[in-house]
């Protein structure tokens, strides 16, 4: 299948990358190794060596160098051979590694897997997940074994929450019958869901002034491709504005690995109980468990069910709550079908602004 | 491959369906939810919301109807969507889910997968299953990784029992030099088997007046479409006829899961020793332990090394003891053949008289 | 994919098929059942019965011959049906199995696979392997997930030792720098590395005079079609030649079991410490152990990175180390084309003479 190639996916959470390490990640498809430079900057070639193929992770790292581990070429971090031991020692022409562009921002380490040239512009501005203390903030990984739109449907349309998810996030019924707010841009689709509910979500509820009393709530999506789904959830009570109120700012990014298989990246920072370690060590981990035991079987039952990736070809029955997804799915074909046509490519400028 | 689509198949053991239960198994290559009515009536319907393509088995019922664990559409028996939380909760015209009519009889649930309607009277009569105690009678389902046709070409080719399996139901080599009165209709196959031996056949020994004395056996077969054989064994001593010897009423039929992957469920009426609850186990467990430990491995050893479920494409060496195993694949191949011409379809109504 | 029929394969170690023993391989994606008279010469058939395709590994043999599980139809040694039990027991024609023609060499059980006349000339002499006592000489299998040319690479450019292998075999860097004699002719390819280093290497040091001091070195390798390597490794020192130092003779030999998975024959016999079994045992562990614990794993990463088998469509960066390794695809591949052509075919007489 065809993926969005001149973009940022995330590669790896940055804890992901040891100072140490070679770390290597299958994405969109392609091995790719990732390593840190001795001041600690994160690169990303091909995890390969173009003269047998053998992975380079297998391999040890000199300095900021990459020592293939079946015939010792060595290789910088643009790719480039500098060593070779054998025979005269003359470095062929061909001897290059494909190199990947990386950044590393808000906790992860994105990648950009085009020929285009790499635009850090492109990226998304998630910088709230930055803001605050490092107690208030999780990132986390899971590998989920679905096609990466299934993940982007599951959380543009938030009105399954109620049906899949235990109390902790439970809206009490509220959901559903929103009809969401949905607004899409050149580059972005966006919905938002609003209403009040008595108690508080559970979550948020102890952190309010009236935990048993009716709160107002808002969720907010914000996707951009290829697979960013910036997600904001609200609370207060009274007169108080959301702003003043309680709540968190959440990304839910999807790489592909393979055609039905997923690297999916989760942050969460919260505006409230900064500071208590082992509540964030918790909610991250009911956030994991809700998206793994709870989303993972019926994601990986509609995988299997589907057979194909091809999801509207199933003629799939469409309703309200469908709106964001859908529209998501269609502008994403529309962006890959615009780079497969070679016109332009480079998923618009409009990228650097939508999200703000 | 093509399986004959307009005809009955067994789905499930009606104990395996539980009242409380939504049961879910993959027939003819789809996956198939069933459950049970508050009245007790199985129902069939695909299991696949037509929504986004959750798989229904893991959602709940709710009276008589089920809800996708998803997004908590509700569909009646009929398939028809009763109820959509979202939104106004208008009911999209396409928010239907195929469903499958079953007949439950003979200690089986069977399934209709085809496009015709279903015709209770294909279902040819096995109700000598049901004439006497159920300590007279067990039921057994066997998964086999290995196509459904090679299941019947092994029963309805018994002279492999001297071969494969052991002495309880040995023929001490009478078998294999019959070769079997072969009768074929438009719609069944019919072999039988007579022969001398002492002892007897040692399952039923002990229940002839003479246990270590010569005996007069039989072996029928009768294989009607799509993959039912009925199979009934006999032993009488002396003057005695047959029809007030001892003996055996059985049940195999298979029904594909994949097109390398098979259910065999299995039945067995015996005339003797009927109130005898821990014989009737026993029994039960013997006939399993054959299938499955002494024709399992063979089985899938030629499904392995066929590498293709095209039996003939591989140019057989046929001999006596295949007629009637080949005549049942050649009658089948002819009415999928014309099934999928359209030319009728049904499985012709001979079928109703052929098994009496 | 293609490969060279008209030539030997080892199927098996000597020892892998014991007196009583239906032992069965896939070879060349062919299922073969192999087993040994009773005056012990080994025979070879497909493990298939021409009837209903059963294995005939899970038969049993009676005197020279095989029975078959299923139905126990007999073969004998020719592959010629000589019993059938069945109804007047009449054998029918087509009643044959494949067989394929064996020589038994060297230790090693050797199957030609193609259609025309097995030549025992073409088997290439490894009779050294023979020449001393058994203390002397080593034999092993190993199975390996990975296309066999990729091990033939592996062995034809020994560059890879220091970069990949422990200090055992170590040549402390002198090995890359060089580049080998490489001399190819009509049916074999040859390549010689030749050194000096200090200590000498391990495995030979504690039998050389001098074990901490300099000594010259050198390794042979001579491959064969379809996939035989002759590996000879000497040491010497002063001026003793390499004839009167210590020195093992090695055959290295691979058999494609499917595209990507080769069954791996190891042989090695040493001039030195020739009547120490413990020492034996240790030194055919420690080469196996090298093998499947340091080239394993980077083979195995190769195959996976490649996708493929056909190394050359992914344009690999090609050095003086690969010379010999590349020669060696390239006069196979041609050697296939040719028979694939039907121009001739059999691996041409030269190869009686290469190895000598």
């Amino acid at each position: 299948m065809a993926y969005l190639k001149n973009t940022w996916y995330v590669a790896a959470l940055s804890t992901e990358v040891g100072a140490d390490e070679l770390f290597h990640r299958k994405i969109l498809g392609t091995s790719v190794l990732m390593y840190r430079k001795q001041d600690g900057t994160a690169v990303a070639m091909r995890d390969r060596c173009p003269h047998r193929f053998a992975p380079l992770h297998l391999g040890k790292k000199i300095g900021d160098e990459i020592v293939c581990h079946y015939h010792a070429l060595q290789f910088d971090c643009s790719g480039q051979c500098t060593h070779n031991p054998h025979g005269e020692g003359n470095i062929p022409k061909a001897a290059k590694v494909q190199t990947f562009p990386l950044q590393e921002r808000y906790g992860f380490i994105w990648i950009w897997m085009g020929d285009e040239a790499a635009d850090p512009g492109l990226l998304p501005d998630y910088s709230p997940l930055d803001d605050g203390p490092p107690t208030g903030v999780g990132h986390t990984y899971m590998h989920m074994r679905a096609n990466y739109e299934l993940i982007i449907d599951n959380v543009m349309d938030l009105s399954h929450i109620d049906h899949v998810h235990g109390e902790i996030i439970s809206t009490r019924g509220q959901l559903s019958p929103i009809v969401p707010q949905v607004r899409e841009t050149e580059n972005s689709v966006f919905a938002r869901w609003e209403w009040k509910q008595t108690p508080p979500i559970l979550v948020l509820a102890g952190f309010l002034p009236h935990p048993e009393k009716e709160a107002r709530h808002f969720f907010d999506v914000t996707w951009m491709p290829p697979a960013n789904i910036q997600l904001s959830v609200g609370g207060a009570q009274g007169d108080t504005p959301f702003e003043q109120g309680v709540g968190a700012y959440d990304l839910h990014t999807t790489t592909p690995e393979t055609e039905t298989s997923t690297h999916y990246f989760f942050a969460t920072r919260r505006n409230h109980n900064t500071h208590d370690a082992d509540f964030n060590a918790m909610k991250l981990q009911a956030m994991r468990d809700a998206f793994e035991k709870e989303d993972g079987p019926i994601i990986y039952g509609v995988q299997e069910e589907m057979e194909t990736t091809d999801f509207f070809s199933l003629n799939p029955v469409l309703m309200s709550n469908d709106v964001a997804a859908v529209r998501a799915r269609r502008l994403l074909a529309r962006l890959i079908a615009k780079e497969e046509e070679g016109a332009g490519g480079s998923a618009a400028p409009a990228a650097r602004t939508a999200a703000a």
